[in-house]
């Protein structure tokens, strides 16, 4: 029996190795040849903003039209070399994968706005796509309102893409980070998970009508209170993806006199930062019958309480009439803290209160599950339950009691994965604030824009990138580093850092 | 049996509540008592700068002597008041006796302050005592040089108590908080802890020892290297207790030109951020075999690679003679990390990458079970081995390894502790930002002065409260925050915050 046992135990290694070597192989291919489906799908989007160039009389459509050429033979070419069977897709390769097509899809995004401006640097239009992509909002471009129509189109529609990748990718492809959606989901309804659970199709399907439903609504409402169908239609893209790209230099201080305007930008952010479960449930057969979600609470309340403090304070400290700081403070507040961007005016000049508010809103975030960036607050709903459950188990230490997020248990790899995402941003926020000011930024702007990459909130503190700059004043290196970080920020952080750690890999 | 069994629980809830009201006040009493015993060791203190007055005919004398008396009296009248049979402190009793004490030893010690600088407010009197027992070493009063020594000597003195209390507290009567001491000593030797760990009066004699004989030898060679006595002793008492007081207006400024000052004040200001349980193991049989701490070789490569950036930094940005730029880095990163604070140069105008460094080095702290402030890096520690463990699990779910702190294993209360001692800082320092803002600071200035408060470092950013600056320009309520955020961070926050949280101490 010896002999054969041996044998046999040596022929499964050796299948094991070719399988893993395949394996490998296999999930390089799948890698590359989603990198080149979405890239096809990115030149045929192309096609868009060449056409209101054309339409428009514009000569910029064909730098549209050659990048959406380039860009779609070479992935027709690569998803043509790529084709085969489909690996399953283990949670490693989806890190890989999700980081690949962010990053493939950002150069090619850059493409038609490099040849568009030839006076921006490749960083530059690097930095211009990723932070369209990763709905940051930063831009590298001053000058927009001289802009021809189809790469202001293209960069919101960058913004808008980058929304329904978000929220696919948080959903669909990384629930074991536990980021929200499927997850949070799960929880609500752990006891009937089984049954509620709709496939994947069914699940994308509901997402993107969502998304399509709320943007239409949005720009409706924005042409219906006065903006011209092409700023409406830009200005819903970046509003319902939380993600603050303008047509304007002056960024939404063209609406700062018009109430209507700003109340509609509130609440069409508010529904960007909210957990899109809550919409795709609609579709489902039990609609929204038990759902709750502790998150959501704890955002409205930051929201309402950042705004009172920050008008109390202007009142007091400004003078300005409560009713006007109310909501001016309301639209500003909003703006930071579900990551979009937008601004009406230069917040940073009012008061110290207010300045401070929206400080710390930067690094707040909204929902788990939706589009914006930050530490998310259903981050900080897990971590107030670990506070105080370890507040009152020092206090008694024999009564041990499992950590709850609403009604349900909390799994300790969840709460690792929370507390890992916050000291690692704390972490990537530093290092990167120590990189800019290598490449020559005071403090108060590396620190700043760093925070503002990271989580994905656009603009920063300072003369040079507050709400009325730009980073069009950064070197080309600073804006790489920027590209990073918001890359780094927008994928959650941890799956960056597990790419980054290869022992994690090893066998 | 019926009725014999109900009077008999009656009985019990009744002796329950008789006993736990007479434990409440018996717990009481025995703060008090505790608070009374403290005040009268500074009572008797306050003879030294009496005497140093008296004998250099400065008439402050009489501010110390009056202190004295009356600090003297009162608390001798509260210590009789409150005597009767020690009570057995639980965890909750000991986190209320050490915030007590601290509360009413910086109010005792502030009154001597008070009366010989009439101008100073009491809440700058108060600011400045909490300022030198907490070892943070921001100072209120401008124009030091001028003073009297009595005063300089009393505030130097304050660190040094506060220094010796901050050790005693961490590993003789807060161990539960695992911030350092007997933790990581039980872990180092956590198979012969019993035979290992000295009862606790040999430990306070060996950790005394110790104090004293570390400030000797930095006291002589300070005196050897060309510093008048006076300067000497208060020098080395706010080195080896890392907390910064000087007794100039320009701090470490008037040695900056002497090379071997510099590298001594290096050398003690390190030595004070170690671990003391190194130096109270010397006192011990088996001395320092076998004794190896992770977070010793963190700090000490943290300090060589801040160094390293700094210098080369200066070297490249401002062409600063690498030598001379590697001593003043070194002096200035070691200083700001164990945060000790003495500057002898306005570092915040160096290169922005040094300036972007020093803020980066506020954050941190030196090792668990030192005086120093901040995050500390067994801390940065743990943290990283959670960070590793929770990829590590990531990629392969079904490998579930114990976490490690050096060789011996981490309780989950351990790291939980960890985990919230990192979140409540930030949540701490950002909500002091937006308190010292609403008090009408800037956005730098309420930042980075929160930073410097709760990780007990002294100097902070910006032109008012930077390292060539003071706190002398703090409104009175901005002095009164500050005050609270120093005691915060002093008493490792999370002790505060389970006093702030009642809930845990609900039956």
């Amino acid at each position: 029996m010896r002999p054969r046992s041996a044998s046999a135990s040596a022929g499964e290694t050796r299948r094991l190795t070719r399988g893993g070597g395949a394996g490998e192989r296999g999930i390089l291919r799948t890698i590359c040849h989603a990198c080149a489906i979405f890239g096809l799908a990115l030149a045929g989007a192309m096609l868009v903003p060449a056409l209101v160039d054309w339409s428009e009389g514009y000569a910029e459509w064909q730098a549209f039209a050659l990048s959406a050429a380039l860009a779609g033979s070479v992935s027709a070419l690569v998803a043509i070399a790529t084709r085969g069977p489909r690996e399953a897709v283990g949670r490693r390769a989806g890190f890989l994968l999700v980081t690949g097509v962010w990053i493939s899809s950002s150069t090619i995004a850059a493409l038609p706005i490099a040849l568009v401006l030839p006076h921006l640097s490749l960083a530059g239009a690097l930095f211009e796509a990723m932070s369209g992509l990763t709905t940051t909002g930063a831009t590298s471009i001053a000058g927009l309102d001289r802009l021809p129509p189809g790469v202001l189109l293209w960069r919101s529609m960058l913004q808008w893409f980058g929304g329904i990748g978000i929220v696919g990718m948080v959903i669909l492809i990384l629930p074991s980070l536990r980021s929200g959606g499927i997850s949070l989901f799960r929880m609500e309804s752990s006891d009937r998970s089984e049954t509620l659970l709709p496939r994947v199709r069914e699940f994308a399907a509901a997402l993107m009508t969502a998304f399509v439903v709320l943007t239409l609504l949005c720009a409706a409402t924005y042409a219906a209170l006065g903006m011209d169908v092409f700023d409406a239609v830009n200005h819903a893209m970046t509003t319902v993806s939380t993600a603050g790209f303008s047509t304007h230099d002056a960024s939404f201080g063209h609406y700062r006199d018009d109430p209507a305007m700003l109340i509609a930008a509130i609440v069409f952010m508010i529904a960007g930062a909210l957990p899109f479960v809550l919409y795709i449930r609609l579709f489902m057969p039990q609609g929204l019958v038990g759902w709750r979600d502790p998150q959501v609470t704890l955002f409205l309340a930051l929201l309402v309480g950042l705004t009172l403090v920050v008008a109390i304070s202007r009142r007091l400290e400004e003078g300005v009439p409560f009713a006007q700081a109310l909501l001016s403070s309301a639209f500003h507040v909003v703006s930071v803290t579900t990551t979009t961007g937008f601004a009406a005016e230069d917040y940073t000049l009012w008061s110290h209160a207010a300045v401070a508010v929206f400080f710390l809103a930067t690094f707040l975030g909204g929902c788990g599950g939706s589009t914006t960036g930050g530490l998310k607050t259903y981050r900080l709903v897990i971590l107030f339950v670990v506070v105080r459950a370890t507040l009152r188990q020092m206090a008694r230490p024999h009564l041990v009691q499992p950590l709850r997020y609403g009604g349900a248990e909390l799994a300790e790899e969840q709460v690792r994965i929370v507390v890992i995402y916050v000291f690692l941003f704390v972490v990537f926020l530093l290092l990167g604030t120590v990189a800019l000011a290598f490449l020559g930024l005071d403090l108060v702007t590396a620190f700043t824009g760093s925070l503002s990459g990271i989580a994905n909130v656009g603009p920063a503190f300072g003369p040079v990138i507050g709400p009325a700059g730009n980073f069009s004043r950064f070197s080309d290196p600073a804006l790489l580093v920027m590209t990073l970080l918001m890359l780094v920020g927008r994928l959650e952080i941890v799956t960056v850092a597990i790419l980054l750690y290869p022992p994690a890999w090893r066998n």
